[in-house]
């Protein structure tokens, strides 16, 4: 088998965090006019923004943003399995935001210090959104699993949907491990100990329980992926394949 | 019939204006993830954020936002029609934002010298954001205008579809009155040739007509909407009425 080059292993990163953010994004831009408060609403729209901007530049250094935004076959996304979850009630969309955030945070701070130029730039800039992000995801966690009966419950169940995706978080195949060799990537092993010790100080807060761990669900970044993937690029990308090129 | 007060008044007149920002947003937020293009995607859902934004402040000081977003009727909803007309194809879009944005703009301007501190300072705030709204769709105009062969015929029939709102934004009634002669609010009527020339630049540049003028339809400010209005609204609201105080 041809070994990967480091160049192409890049090219794939850029892929992953690219597609996890425009995933996350699309999914979270689904609540709009649909969230039970404005309040609510514009939180989560700010995040789907952030999101979006995020992966317009990650994909725009990888390629043609809008070429593999809206033309790209659904067996080609990279993203993690966890941002293609469906948004579920609230309190699911709050976990799935928790663990991601928490974890795209501390995986930025590393990546500040990364050899690369663009992704040095693109995490210093990134960083300071995220921190809101995972912010936020804390402090509902916090307010619906230190609230009602029904809000703690829903909450909980909410993080025993989302928790079977944590280990894909912090897989490291051969991409990962090229890029780890030549400084371009964190090893995100190496902050695994404290993104545990970090959900589980929020939790602890929230008056959680952590779900017991489940049997991981890898597969994501090699194109694995779930059904619900194809229906979000189904109306995403149905305009750009009927029309290409045209802006209507 | 009994006189309205300025403070009746004035309390119609935030709904006015939030409503437009609301209903306008939603409308925008409609776009995510379907517009063809991530820069185009991007630009329409931070329009619509900041309208959304707006909406809040107004609602907010007109009562319990939440409450006026998600549980008014549609025939207390006070936007004009311009706003609650279907997004149709981009070109049609762009050409509601071009109509809308110029007069907001127009507006706030005005309205940065209101003998009322609470619209005075929104003002202040908004004019910036708006500002940057009607140059994004004076830009558009001209992309699509001064384009190709169909979206200088699109962007005209886009135009031609929203032209009949216009003269609503520029009615003057009972509300108006009483807050003009209050120095609360600025008389639309002083600022419309400067409107209309201001459309007639765009269109120029565009290389398109002004559309012929047809008749005005009226009445969104007194409750009278069109049928879209209640699509808009049935999405948005029907959590917060299946659910009430539900974060689900």
């Amino acid at each position: 088998m041809r070994r990967l080059g480091v160049s192409d292993a890049r090219a794939d990163y850029l892929l992953r965090l690219g597609d996890d953010a425009l995933i996350l994004g699309q999914r979270l831009s689904e609540w709009c006019g649909h969230a039970p408060a404005l309040e609510v609403d514009l939180s989560l729209a700010n995040i789907a923004l952030d999101l979006i901007g995020q992966a317009t530049l990650l994909l725009g250094d990888a390629g043609d943003p809008d070429e593999l935004a809206f033309r790209r076959d659904v067996l080609d996304f990279r993203n993690c399995l966890l941002v293609e979850q469906p948004n579920g009630d609230f309190a699911r969309t709050i976990a799935r935001q928790l663990l991601y955030s928490t974890w795209q945070h501390w995986l930025l701070q590393r990546l500040t210090g990364s050899s690369d130029q663009f992704l040095r730039e693109f995490a210093a800039k990134a960083v300071k959104e995220v921190a809101y992000h995972r912010e936020l995801a804390s402090e509902w966690t916090v307010r619906l699993g230190d609230g009602t009966d029904e809000s703690a419950r829903r909450m909980a169940e909410g993080l025993d949907w989302c928790w079977r995706f944590i280990p894909e978080l912090f897989e490291v195949d051969e991409t990962a491990d090229q890029l780890v060799a030549a400084g371009v990537a964190p090893d995100p092993r190496e902050f695994e100990a404290e993104y545990r010790e970090a959900l589980a100080a929020v939790l602890e807060q929230a008056r959680l329980e952590a779900p017991a761990d489940q049997r991981p669900i890898l597969g994501g970044r090699r194109g694995h992926h779930s059904e619900h993937l194809g229906h979000i690029l189904a109306p995403m990308q149905y305009l750009q394949r009927t029309y290409p090129d045209a802006l209507w």
